[in-house]
């Protein structure tokens, strides 16, 4: 689709869509491409989830409420970009579903230029951090800009040395949740010359909950990641996967089997990552044919008969809830299993992930609550 | 085919042929699957040199001198295995051509054993020798062999790791060619736990010149060959390369981008070589099916129809040698170039390599001289 331009109300409307409860990226870009626009998504939401089940009134985000945060986000001078802007970042875009939103705190211009991402261990030897610092300026010399974590160890070694050419930091929290603390220096040059960016609402503190998806940006942003120093079962290998699964590349830096720090890294080498020995490695894969995805008609499509496919998935949702266990399974699996169309039986979905009775995940994937 | 016992006589005759000049390993295989025996060949062999285009007459090894050889070999308690005996290793048979012999001093059962090659950088880290010694220990202890160079650094380490379960050393001297001199001790223990193996004459020095073949018999012997530290362009990669044309498994143990040690095992990696960081690592690998190939005829043939092949010969010598160039080049391709049957062509070959005007090289090859 042409990314288009939207109006102010129609941003702080899918700022709401976003901070409503149960409203997931999947559920909201499903929403979205069926009634077109947030504002008829709003409208519609109290109802679908009460048809999907919920007995509770769905408690949806505020104008009151968006407009705090819009207005936290303007006083540090950050901006809001939506999926389907023209601002918003190509391959993130790409993804199914793109993240409803981002916040931008900095040198927004960063996000529309080709990125690299580079991560790994918080606690890195100096040899990894010395690695990852010339690895950035490499590639940033080369014309790539760097996206990763500011966390300690590699992701800080990345930044610094991606600093003159163009850094992008993913925070978990929000734009304004400078962490750890002795990156408080950190984040302020990367402030003034690269980007910071988040998903999460401005003055939100990161919790756990809230890396996988800040993991997901980071790969999202990219065109490739090179993960440079990472134990077995840590979250540099997650973003790792996460790549792979969007069909970016996958590079690790190796080391000897004496070091545990190497054990992930050596791991991601066997399971196919490209062996990452400086630049020349990642440059040489990336200027293959680039392979970013057209971007999907999520804001295009004109509004559906909302009446003749509500018909049908009143009668089909309860069947559909029935089918969804516990462990997510491919909705494809679903649509096989009633032998109906798929359009109202992902209708049915989206109103029961509403009703928070199932969870719409990516990939396809639906669970129960 | 099945190996078969041989008389003292006819491994002496096979001593004398390999030690005649202008008659490499190629040449004698083909020239004991034409005649059947060493002494039918060491009969025809000034004709054919003569045939071939040789003016001097060919110095064939005398039974004086094969003496003198197998007499030092005796004084030291070694053992002479010709190509095709009951003891000859059958990885070893399977390589096209097989070495056409091997002294052993030590425990030669251990080479009826499957063997795994460790190898690597002369000037080794202390973690890389730690890992090596380890590494050797533990594939040991999993019932393989361990062969290697008896080189400083990586060699010795695995020596060193083998000796209580079983360790090959490959020398490129003869089997009394102690080198370095700081190895004099693992030598010994070596004779006393394992075996000593080499193609060369005993009491021969070694010279650069004898290592290739040398490291074509560690990979030979060997069901996999794994590199433990390697710079770019060192002997442990050619190792590695002829592991590779033998069929043999290759494995290589990652390094630092910052260890210039590592350079040549992660090239290893990224052309498709088994990373390795453990026995884990190797043992995975070789527990699929065995992959020893069937022994050719070498010996089992009978003795062709000479006239018939000689007349045939004569004509085509020349129209042979008018193709070949000093730059190697695929036997089949003068196959192809003279539209002629395979089997006098090769003959032709042979006469010119004994007459010292081409050299057959492994792999199909031939040179002009």
């Amino acid at each position: 689709m042409t990314p288009k331009a939207i109006t102010d109300a129609e941003r702080r409307d899918r700022l709401r869509l976003s901070r409503t409860e149960t409203v997931g990226a999947v559920t909201a870009a499903a929403l979205m491409r069926r009634f077109g626009s947030a504002k008829h998504v709003l409208d519609a939401l109290p109802d679908l989830a009460r048809r999907g089940g919920r007995t509770a009134p769905l408690k949806v985000c505020t104008t009151a409420e968006a407009d705090r945060e819009l207005e936290a986000g303007a006083g540090l001078g950050a901006r809001l970009i939506t999926a389907g802007e023209p601002d918003f970042p190509a391959q993130l875009a790409a993804l199914d579903p793109p993240p409803p939103l981002l916040w931008a705190l900095g040198h927004v211009d960063l996000l529309s230029r080709p990125a690299i991402a580079i991560v790994g261990a918080r606690i890195a030897s100096a040899g990894g951090q010395r690695f990852a610092r010339q690895l950035a300026l490499e590639l940033g010399q080369a014309g790539y800009v760097i996206a990763s974590g500011m966390a300690r160890g590699i992701d800080g070694a990345a930044h610094e040395g991606s600093l003159a050419t163009g850094t992008i930091a993913v925070l978990g929290g929000g734009v304004d949740d400078v962490y750890p603390s002795e990156h408080a220096g950190l984040y302020r040059r990367i402030v003034d010359a690269g980007v910071v960016v988040s998903e999460n609402m401005v003055g939100r503190k990161a919790r756990a909950m809230d890396f996988p998806r800040r993991n997901r940006i980071i790969s999202g942003l990219s065109l490739g990641v090179v993960v440079v120093e990472a134990e077995l079962r840590s979250g540099s290998l997650i973003t790792a996967r996460l790549a792979g699964e969007q069909g970016r590349d996958v590079f690790a830096v190796p080391g000897s089997p004496l070091d545990p720090r190497a054990r992930g890294t050596n791991d991601l080498i066997r399971q196919g990552a490209v062996l990452c020995e400086g630049a020349g490695d990642v440059i040489e894969v990336l200027q293959r044919p680039l392979r970013l995805r057209e971007q999907g008609d999520l804001f295009d499509a004109a509004p559906t008969d909302h009446d003749g496919l509500d018909r049908e998935t009143e009668r089909l949702r309860e069947r559909v809830f029935a089918l969804v266990s516990p462990t997510p399974a491919p909705i494809d699996e679903i649509v096989r299993a009633l032998a109906a169309p798929a359009p109202p039986i992902f209708a049915a979905l989206v109103e029961l992930s509403l009703a928070g009775r199932v969870e719409l995940l990516p990939g396809g994937l639906v669970a129960k609550a």
